[in-house]
């Protein structure tokens, strides 16, 4: 069997059940009471970027999508590794624009980078490996949600997909972590957290996989990025278009400032409730091997 | 102008120098005491391994080779994190095939698994992510070479170049990192270290730049693998070869049951002495983007 018959989510399930990892956004392990976050994430240019993308856009891309998933812990970044694939005949000026918008991007959001390696390769790959940490009592897990939590989601959805049929490259590459918002949700203490990187109905099935629990979201509420407003199939962009790096969260709490567009409810199923219809909505968003 | 006019080792400098970062075999941060290690190494199916290497024996390889370099700096493995980029038409056995690979060198290393990312790719890319560590007093740089210091190397030389030519993939990938002979280096305190995955040449070449001594090597001296001495260039394949991940140091004290193969010199040339004469070694070794 080949792996498009699985797909990039079953193919994750399959590896990380057979190392006995946690499914989450960063891994972890503690030391000395702390937790050190890692994560990493595997750019190509061929496949991640439009041709219209500039490599300072790609720099700054392949650092930011990794401090999200630090962002989503609660934590912060400390450094980073980047190993780079390069093919012989690029030009030089061209790593340099890259290591711009890398440099920019770590100078934004802190940490340092302390490393990599350089190879030759057929297509740009960019591999950013971030570590970071954060208090023990104030990772914010995946697993954690409960029935009767409030479904919260950071700025506005939508974005990724305005920005990609708009061609805006600099809203679409150059995302703003939610660092800041991340480290004041880890001190509230919030029940669950993850980056929006893959959509919010994908987000949302993910996280009732792992929490046993379903989701009611109210299409009213959402707050719908007013780029992808102009699109007849606004709603469509807002859940089933990945690249929104924002924080989706579960808690009892009320938070001002940021969107409350949902509660978890014990039937497992993600259902979203429009003009006073209850539908379920599509288990599906951007993935690998089979988009 | 284009990355081939630079070749690996010109780029790589170029970009540590940009970050400030040391050149060394591994990243270092300190952490409550101790030195977390981390170091990552891309790997392509195609322009790695020869066709005839086996799926298990690239995951081998791809974890193997971090350990290598966490193992030259007196530390052991914690963790490890993999970053796929994977065909979608490549068979799901082939993928638990690496995976198999991987697992078994883990067991026999010690770490774990924590986590990664899969994507889709034209060609099997493997990114493995490794963190180490090791007592502050313990740690081993490769800056820190004195004149007067003897030249050790562990294991054989040329072994790489032998299993290439005589295509022993078993030999070639499933390397053996030098872990325990670098952890008692480490308790005995040595004045520097690298890993010889670039060949004896290239990386005497390496420490001259980075530690402002010379090396001169006795050819007699040098502990030739079996396989390469079948071959009329044994020598060529003992200095200018990749593959051969064992512990090139220097330290004053005398260690038994490990190779001397020289002396730190105080004019900057790397020498090698052979039936009498002294000649000096060629800069070379594998080296991506330019062999």
């Amino acid at each position: 069997m080949q792996l498009q018959k699985l797909g990039e989510r079953k193919i994750t399930k399959q590896i990380t059940k057979r190392f006995s990892i946690p499914y989450d956004d960063c891994a972890l392990f503690e030391i000395n009471g702390e937790y050190l976050l890692i994560t990493t994430d595997m750019v190509y240019k061929k496949t991640h970027f439009p041709k219209e993308a500039t490599f300072y856009q790609m720099g700054w891309y392949s650092i930011a999508i990794n401090i999200s998933d630090i962002a989503s812990k609660g934590g912060e970044p400390i450094a980073y590794i980047v190993a780079f694939g390069l093919p012989r005949k690029m030009e030089i000026k061209n790593l340099e624009e890259i290591l711009d918008g890398m440099e920019d991007c770590i100078d934004e959001y802190g940490g340092k980078l302390i490393g990599g390696d350089t190879k030759e390769a057929n297509e740009i790959t960019i591999v950013v490996t971030a570590l970071g940490k954060v208090e023990k009592e104030n990772f914010i897990p995946r697993k954690g949600a409960r029935i009767n939590d409030y479904i919260y989601v950071t700025g506005t959805l939508g974005k990724g997909g305005a920005s990609l049929l708009d061609k805006n490259m600099e809203k679409l590459l150059l995302i703003k972590p939610r660092l800041k918002e991340g480290r004041k949700l880890a001190r509230i203490g919030i029940n669950c957290c993850m980056d929006l990187s893959d959509g919010l109905a994908s987000s949302l099935y993910q996280l009732m996989d792992i929490n046993q629990v379903g989701f009611k979201i109210y299409a009213n509420k959402l707050p719908i990025d007013k780029d992808a407003k102009k699109y007849k199939n606004w709603l469509n962009l807002a859940l089933y278009y990945g690249g929104d790096y924002e924080l989706l969260f579960t808690t009892p709490k009320e938070i001002k400032g940021i969107k409350k567009i949902g509660k978890v409810i014990e039937r497992k199923e993600v259902i979203i409730v429009k003009n006073g219809k209850e539908i379920k909505m599509e288990n599906k968003g951007y993935e690998h091997f089979i988009s």
